[in-house]
Formats: structure tokens, C-alpha cells, sequence
């Protein structure tokens, strides 16, 4: 080992020796597959941690990637490291003093799982090629088989990152009853047309090595080496960042590593590949790869976006999804179908990109576990309680939701505004306090929308559902008259398409609750009129012109007539005086800090009118 | 051919008929190589395109990147598809009624130029994998040679995308005194770590394959042609965007093409590739590939910043520089370290990143011709001209920079500020109105930012130097007091940080020249006070509240605050009030409602100082 050595990846800790924890169940009964063919017994290698709890309702299943097998992580400090030891173990985001984790070997693998090295019962040989291919739903069906097996009726969550992640979108949407929570990372309904031409490449550099027969049944070659290490080296680039390994083999270039191959020996970048390439020929069997990577490549959720809805409707958990922001190989967009997916169906998900730059690997690794492993551990905590928790953990700086003190009159007002049973749409919900008060307040479905990620993890470890948004790109995933109502509390004034979210909030909720400054304040007016500078809003903060976040001044009275010229009925308004604690009454567009306005589209057709509020500016 | 056929890429168009119009150049001088060893003759296949002069001044030379040759383009409609039809022809951007353009293959190649298939002369077989190692350095010395053999002394221009342009950069900083215009197409100093390792794995699908030997210097087998295809296979994904093969494969990903391949029947994207990779086995030569491939991962015009500057400062050209926004193989900020380094260095250049789908390929392609296409066209036609051209097409839309009507109010007075022979950035130039006016005030250096594609192609339209730039990111590239003047005009309130970009422009300007509207213009003062509305600037057009580009409001008197809290010396204002057409005395925070201030900072050494000019408010 060089120095080169300690860079992380998915595949810098694994061991070679026997493993002494794995278990085996030998389950009897034939497995019939998805794609045709049956296999008439099945055995499934996995790895337990932790103790099951009497109620057996603390259980996690763990479903590993393409390269992953039952060993998540070390059992004890003697052991040989796991593959996610940075989330797994005592203390930990999967915290396996409080959880019972159980980690299979997949179908199609080679640690122990039914898979091409196992022997084909009808010629007592290894299957080799001849193994029948097996589909990502097959995986779970050996995953359902192995709970059955140790009497695990309901899961906690199911979880699992890339091929993982694919296991757990099938397990939630084909057995909902089974799992309560299901957390899913860096992975896609599909793969995309990139990511599926680089398997195409490098099954064809194994497919096509002369040696691969060897592995077909025939004894003595060597197997299909040079063909699984150019696969495996094609797969390490698309796992790391275009930053990650800049960073690591940029300076250096031209340094070859000591340890050179005979892949290559000019390039840094070169030998480390071809070190991992090596390293793998040593570990895995050539045929799992190809029936695993062909089952990543077919799997799809559901073609189209009604399909993909369908698909993800029949799921009953709850759901965490996290998408890593430099993962080219799954990229963002595709968690965000995901995740449009299951809002369109109306089902509970918390979603958030964790901006990283370890590429797909950002899911193995140690760097962003302050965001991403908060994340897990805070869904699963709150995954066994009905209610959403109470107590926020402290805020790390102000937010506009927060902006009116702590009396947060606003808040209130806006509770007070909205009817008991309503959804709710809360259009940047910072660290979620209006959602949570909207749970007491009794309010059905909860849907929060924020663009910060601690905010996120803060709403998700209250047990509240947001979705990791940018509001300029709008609300797209939601339909018509989705929600009862719509809030933007504070948020308007730092809005760039003014027009475009807010006539999407009046799309997708029957009504919508929109409070923002009131730059028509007397004590503004007086700034500009009186001492000639530039009035800034200072609730917020001690902002000043340049360096407020609010990119907007509008009045009272400029809202009311943006109003009528984009025929939108104003249902209600409330003036504020924040400083003073109290509504105003009199002449708002002078009086008034703050404004709260209940809208809605005019062509709506019920509810009541209002006359002007600011009539006397 | 299937419909699938119709895939646009660098590869789709390609001939395998002998070219009617090449020409070769035995060159009998030996070359000695970079990294050692010589070759004692060249020959050098071209095809030319066009009239040179009688003055022999308007000859342009383009190279091809790996897989291209001498066919640059068809020479009449009867004649084979060029690999840059789109670019290059009569009236085209690459105009060849005007320009005599000369397309070499390249050193290495496998069209006619000396190359791995070219007999050894001492062995009088082909030299196969025995062909010496050969540089990008070497490819241009060969191009020299071909030039002196045409009788060329200087190049209107040399042109090239990806390894074309490496060979482009090679060739201006080593021979400076050849061209006068360089154009530099998605392209960069050295490959990133990620594109060097998909190198290193396709040239080990060729060199590991079993068949490889049989190029080298045996008969009778097929060659490396599963090594060949693969690395192809894997060019080609690098080549295109993630957005292009979705758009192209994501819909019917798993209808396979009616052209099936030994590679792959599976998937649409798979056979894709498996075809482009056969049809490229049949016109490529492996040894080729593994030498053309090799120069360009060792190519690195300059490993650290240093040496980058030092190396593009004895370019002596001006130059154009074009990304394209989705090529992942050749990043945008690969460019922007060349072009970096060339402002560092003070060279003239201009850049632009072309918004584009099409990945890397996007240079070949015709797709975002209206751009690249008329910035290729636009830069080779002002490179004769000494002067700046005076007339500017017609702006699509009002820009920030045009604000103040057809008279130019503010322009005329900030180049009343400016001294002859100064040099001058222009923070947010538009279409290159000041920096034009500039030029005509005998200012030496002119350098302008601008984030608009279209208002850079008026530019270099115009023969002025714009950098593509988000003012966000600063101006790190430019060191301090590099400048005479920076001018930021009428842009101060769209900028999101104006501590961070007031502080850049002081740092690389002596003196800065700051204009914007003063929110605390009388009537501005009565639209709030008295009407109870947002006041909203409306010299950029008939902007509301909700739409104005405007993100930030000032006054007069903020900004002169602002100057005394942060250090900053206020040299000069002019106070306007530009609807009147005339400079406001009296009370200009009341009266004015535009301001141009010249500041720099307080610890600079010498100039006048000033009163506050917002005394009265």
C-alpha cells in the first residue's frame, strides 16, 4: 500500500478473508423469476447487528450495492471493516444499539447468496453463464423470503443507497405492508441513457474477453480478468466526482503510483484504477457482475410519469430520499422523480440534496454524514411516532419564517387563518415551526418546501415532511387545487418570478396565504422622504441596502392592485404592527409592518370578497 | 441505416472513399521528436479550401481533434460529407469565398500523414505499434512544416476544437509571430483526471487485447478490433451531454436498434454505440488511436498558474475561446483557466460559454450556430482590423448599459472621466458601446464582462475583448491595480454582493466609476410618501415592483455612507438627472436621478478628496 492508497471509495476497506459472522438460510422452496425460469432452492448469506426488540419492530434491512455484500459493517473492533461503517454501528446514524440491522448478500452476488458460482443443481457444476438472469424485484423476493424466515412480519425501514436504493423503492412500492419507513439514496427509478451506456461498455469488456468461457464451466484459465478489471475501472470513474479526483490525482499527474500494474504505469489516475480494477478481479466473480449489472440496467420503476405514480402510490411507508449533488451517475433530477412522483400520490416524503463532492460515492463515505447521516438518523427516530416532535432544535441563524421574534405573530395569525383539516402547502419552511403548529392545529397533510439543507434536516428530525426545493423552479410536481391552502410567510419579498410563484401557488392551492413587508410603513416613508435614504426592511435583521436578502419593496397597496390586475381575489388581510404587537385597523398602508393576505384565483367560485385595506395609503 | 442513424454526432457523417482532394507534402528534413527519437522524412496529407491572396494574408489553418483528418469539409456538392460542413464552406462562418483554409491530418494519424500504419524506413514495414511516441508539440511542428512548404509566413488564424485545439494552443505560444488570430474551441490545458482516466481505460481495451499484437507487425488477424470498438464506444459517451442521450435513448431505452450488433441487442443506447464503434474499427487504425490518444493525455500547455501566464504571454494573437455549457470532457472552467491566464498575462481575448445540449460534440455540431457559429465568423472578420468597428448591430432587448436613452448621458460623461491612454475594465459591458467609445478616446487596454451570449457575439462582432463572466464570481483573475479605470455602469443594483464587487474593482482598478439610480429622487420620495407605493426605477424600461431587474435601491447618500463605512474615497460625482438631459448642482440626493461617482481607496496614495455632495438631502 502507498500513500495513494488512503484515497476513499466504495472499495478502499474491503477484506478478502472468510467472514465470521455471516449466516446462511437455506430456504426450500423454489423461487420462480421475474424474467422466466425458477431457481428450485435458494440460499441467502446476510449479516445481523444489534438485538431484535420482544415486539420484533425495530428492524432495518439493508440492501447493499452492486459491489457490497452482507458485511455493512464491523461487528466488533476485532473485525474486518464493513462497507458502511460510517452509518452503521453502535451510536451511529443507524444506530445498531436501538435497531436490529440485518444485511443479505443479494441474489445473483458471490458472498454466499445464491448466484453463478453456486452450483447448478441439475449438473452439480457451478452455473457460471449459464445462471438465469434475475431482476431487482427477484432480489426482494429473496429478501422477503429471508424476513419470513426470521420472523420479521414489519420492518422499521428498509434502506439503501444506488442498486440498494432500487431493492428499496421495489420492497416499498411492491410489499408496502412490511416496512414503515424506507430510505432511499442516491439512486433512480431508472438508469439514465449515460449510466446504462457505461454498463453496456463494460459487460462487453467481460463478455468479450477470450478468457470468458473459462468462467463458463471450463477449469484451468484464468478467467475473464482483463475484462472485470476494465469494467470495474470504467465503474470507479463514474463513482467519483470530476472534483474528487481532480483534487486527488490533479497536482501529481505524471507521478505514477509505486505500486504500478500492469494495466498501467504512467498516469496517477491511471494506476490507481487499475489498482482497483486488480484489486477486484481478486474478490468478485466476473458472471455476478454481469447478471448484476444487467439487473441494475432493466430495472425501471415505471416508464412514464403516470406509471412511475401508480408504481409509488401502492407504497404505505414513509419516505427519505437523498440525492448527492456531484453524483453524476444518479443524478439529482432522477431522485426528484422520485420524489414528484410520490407528492403527485400524495404519500409522505422528506427529500433533500446533500451538496457534496464525492460524487456517488457520497453515500459510503464519512465527508457529508453533519447533513446526511443527521437525515438518517432524525427519519428513523421519528419513523415509531404518530405526531410531529415538538421540540426544534436550536436555528443556526435567522430565516424569514422567523423573522417576526419570538412571538412569531405571524405564525399564529396564519394558524388562525387556515381551517382545522385543511393540507398544507408552506412554501419555504424554514426549520418547519408553522408546520409543526399546523399538526396541532389538526391540519391533514403537511407538505413543507425549503431550499436549506440544515433547515431540512432540522423539519425531518421533528418528524415533519419537506422537500429540498428551489422556488424558482415551481411547483410543477403539485396539481390543481391540491391543497387547501398555500403559505408564503415572509418569502414573496425575496422572490425573483414574482408573477410565475405566485400564480402557481394559486394553481395548486384553493386558497394561499401570502405575508411579506410593508414598505409603505410611515417609518419608511419618513427614511426616504425625510433623511433621503433608501428604506430597509429590518425585521429580519440589521440589514442594510446591500446586504438585505430582500430583492422586493412593495406596499400594501402595491400588492392590492397586483392583485386586480392579475385577477386574484383577496379573501382576507391582516395589517400588522410587529413592534406595537398589535393588528392595525387604521390606514394599514401606513401603519402596518407586515401584511398577511388570504388570496385566491377570481375565477374560484366561492368564498367571500373584501374592500380595499389600504384604502387611505 | 435505421432512423436511429439520424443521431447527430462527430462520427456520423464520415467517409471510408478515398478523399479526392488530398494532396501529400513530402518532407524530406528529418523531425526530431519531443520525447526522443526522430523521423527521417514526413508526409504530411492536407486538403485546402478557397483562394489564398495575392497578398498571401488570408489563410486559415484548422485541426482536427483524434478522429478527424485532412476532410474537413466538402469541396462540391458531389463530394464526401466534411466533418465540419457545418463551419467551414462557401459564406459559412469559416468563410472559404474569402479565406484559404488548409486542413491537415494530423502527425500519428491514419489518413495519409506519417503515422503507425507508415512504413518504418528502416524495417520498410509498417511500424505498427513501434511508432515512436509523438507530442502535440510535435503534430504543430509538423503543421510548421507544412505551412513553410506552402509558402505561408503568417496565418490569418488557426482554428481547432478538443485535441484540435491543443494543437492550437501549442502553436500560438510557440510561434507567436505565425498568426494573428487564434480561435480555441472546447478545449483546455491539460485533460481533467476524469477524461485522462476513461483515456487510460480505452487505450487498455486495445493494448490488453489479445489481437493487439496482430497490428503490431503480424499478419493475418483481425487486429485489436474488440479493444478498438470499446474505446470508441467509450469516446462516444464522453463526447455527448447526459441531456442528448436522454433525449435521444431515454424514451425507447429498450428498443433495440433494427442494426444489432455482436455488442449489444439489448438496449437502444448500447446498439448505438456498439454500431459506432464497428463502423469505427473499419476506418481507424488501433495505433493510431493508442498515439493520438496518448499525446493528448500527456498535452499540458502549463501545470501550475505561473506557468500557464508565462506560457500563453508569449502568444502574441488575439484570441477567441469557446465552451459549450454540457461538455462535461472538456469542462467550461478549463477554458476559463486558459483565458485566465491569458488576462493575466494581458493578452486579448475574448471568451464565451455557448449555452448548449450538446455535450462536447457541440463544436461539430450545427445546433448552436447562431452563437458560436457568428462569434467564429465575427472574430476571424475584425482580425485584419486594427480599430474596433464602430457600428453595432441592433440589441435584442434594453440592456442596464443602454438605461439612459438614445443621447448616452451617462456613457459620455463616463468617458469624460477617463483619461486617454488609460486602461479600463468595463464591469457589465453590454454590447460594447463605452468600451467602443473607449477605444476612439485612445484608451489602450479595453477588456469588458458581460453574462449575455448574445451581447458578447456583438462584441467580438465589433472586434472588442469580452470575457464571459457572472460578476458574482468576481475578478480574481485580474491582478491589483491592473486597471487605470474600472467602470461598473448602471449595474451596482442588480449585483447580489456589492461589498464583494465594490471591493474587487477597487482592488484592480486605481479608480472605479460607479453609476446608478438614486432612489431618493424627488419623485421617487412622493410615489412612496404621498402615494403609499414602492418607488420603482423606470429609466431601464417600464419595470413594476415585481418585475424590475433592479434588486437592491440606494440613494445618493446610502452610497456616499456606504464609502465612508468601508474605507472608500470618493474622488468625484456627477449628479444627473437625465430626463432633463442635464447636471444636477443643488441638492442632487432630491433632484438627480442618476449618479456617477469615481471612487478608489482610501489608502491609495495621491488625488483629490471631496465633500459629501448629498449635503442637503
Amino acid at each position: 500500500m502507498t500513500a495513494d492508497d488512503s484515497f476513499r471509495s466504495s472499495d478502499s476497506t474491503r477484506h478478502a478473508r472468510p467472514l465470521r459472522h455471516v449466516r446462511v438460510a437455506h430456504l426450500t422452496e423454489p423461487l420462480a423469476l421475474e424474467l422466466g425460469g425458477e431457481l428450485s432452492e435458494l440460499r441467502v448469506a446476510y449479516e445481523t447487528y444489534g438485538q431484535l426488540s420482544p415486539e420484533r419492530d425495530n428492524a432495518v434491512l439493508i440492501c447493499h450495492a452492486i459491489s457490497g455484500d452482507s458485511h455493512v459493517a464491523a461487528h466488533d473492533p476485532g473485525d474486518d471493516p464493513g462497507w458502511w461503517d460510517a452509518l452503521v454501528g453502535p451510536g451511529k446514524s443507524i444506530d445498531t444499539d436501538r435497531l436490529f440491522v440485518i444485511c443479505p448478500n443479494i441474489l445473483g452476488g458471490c458472498r454466499g447468496t445464491t448466484g453463478p458460482a453456486s452450483p447448478n443443481p441439475a449438473t452439480r457444476r457451478p452455473w457460471g453463464a449459464s445462471f438465469p438472469a434475475v431482476t431487482v424485484g427477484d432480489m426482494v423476493s429473496a429478501h422477503l423470503r429471508l424476513l419470513d424466515h426470521l420472523g420479521i412480519e414489519r420492518l422499521r425501514a428498509a434502506v439503501g443507497g444506488s442498486l440498494g436504493g432500487h431493492q428499496v423503492l421495489e420492497l416499498a412500492t411492491r410489499a408496502g405492508g412490511r416496512l414503515a419507513g424506507a430510505i432511499a439514496l442516491a439512486t433512480s427509478p431508472r438508469l439514465t441513457a449515460q449510466a446504462l451506456a457505461f454498463d453496456v461498455v463494460g459487460r462487453n469488456a467481460i463478455l468479450r474477453d477470450p478468457h470468458y468461457a473459462e468462467e463458463n464451466g471450463e477449469e484451468g484459465g484464468p478467467g475473464p480478468v482483463v475484462g472485470l478489471a476494465l469494467a470495474r475501472m470504467l465503474g470507479h470513474i463514474t463513482y467519483l466526482s470530476r472534483e474528487a479526483m481532480m483534487e486527488r490525482f490533479g497536482a501529481r499527474r505524471l507521478a505514477p503510483r509505486e505500486l504500478q500494474t500492469a494495466f498501467e504505469n504512467k498516469f496517477s489516475v491511471g494506476s490507481y484504477l487499475a489498482y482497483q480494477g486488480e484489486k477486484f478481479v481478486e474478490r468478485f466473480d466476473a458472471n455476478s457482475y454481469v447478471t448484476l449489472s444487467m439487473a441494475m440496467d432493466l430495472f425501471d420503476l415505471g416508464p412514464t410519469r403516470k406509471e412511475l405514480e401508480e408504481r409509488l402510490g401502492a407504497s404505505r411507508c414513509r419516505w427519505l430520499v437523498v440525492s448527492f449533488s456531484s453524483d453524476w451517475l444518479f443524478p439529482s433530477f432522477q431522485s426528484r422523480e422520485i420524489v414528484d412522483a410520490l407528492l403527485r400520490a400524495r404519500r409522505p416524503v422528506s427529500y433533500c440534496e446533500v451538496t457534496s463532492r464525492c460524487g456517488h460515492d457520497g453515500f459510503l463515505l464519512e465527508d457529508d454524514l453533519d447533513r446526511y447521516g443527521a437525515l438518517v438518523r432524525g427519519f428513523l427516530d421519528r419513523l415509531a411516532e404518530e405526531a410531529p416532535h415538538e421540540d426544534a432544535p436550536p436555528t443556526v441563524r435567522p430565516r424569514p419564517t422567523h423573522m417576526l421574534g419570538p412571538e412569531r405573530l405571524d405564525v399564529e395569525r396564519i394558524v388562525g387563518l387556515i381551517e382545522p383539516g385543511s393540507s398544507v402547502l408552506d412554501v419555504g419552511c424554514g426549520s418547519g415551526d408553522l408546520l409543526a403548529r399546523l399538526a396541532r392545529h389538526g391540519c391533514t397533510r403537511r407538505v413543507g418546501l425549503e431550499i436549506d439543507e440544515r433547515e431540512i434536516v432540522r423539519c425531518v428530525q421533528r418528524g415533519l415532511d419537506v422537500v429540498h426545493a428551489d422556488l424558482e423552479h415551481g411547483l410543477a410536481c403539485f396539481g390543481d387545487g391540491e391543497f387547501d391552502a398555500v403559505v408564503l410567510s415572509q418569502t414573496l419579498q425575496a422572490a425573483r418570478d414574482v408573477e410565475a410563484l405566485l400564480a402557481e401557488m394559486l394553481r395548486v392551492g384553493r386558497r394561499c396565504v401570502v405575508s411579506f413587508p410593508n414598505a409603505a410603513f410611515e417609518r419608511h416613508r419618513r427614511t426616504l422622504a425625510e433623511e433621503g435614504r433608501a428604506p430597509v426592511d429590518t425585521s429580519l435583521g440589521p440589514f442594510r441596502w446591500y446586504d438585505t436578502p430582500n430583492i422586493r419593496s412593495l406596499s400594501i397597496l402595491d400588492f392590492e392592485e397586483f392583485c386586480v390586475e392579475q385577477g386574484i381575489r383577496i379573501e382576507r388581510r391582516i395589517a400588522l404592527d410587529t413592534g406595537a404587537g398589535r393588528v392595525v385597523e387604521e390606514d394599514p398602508n401606513r401603519h402596518a409592518d407586515v401584511a398577511v393576505f388570504v388570496i385566491r384565483r377570481a375565477e374560484a367560485p366561492d368564498g367571500p370578497g373584501a374592500a380595499p385595506l389600504a384604502g387611505r395609503r
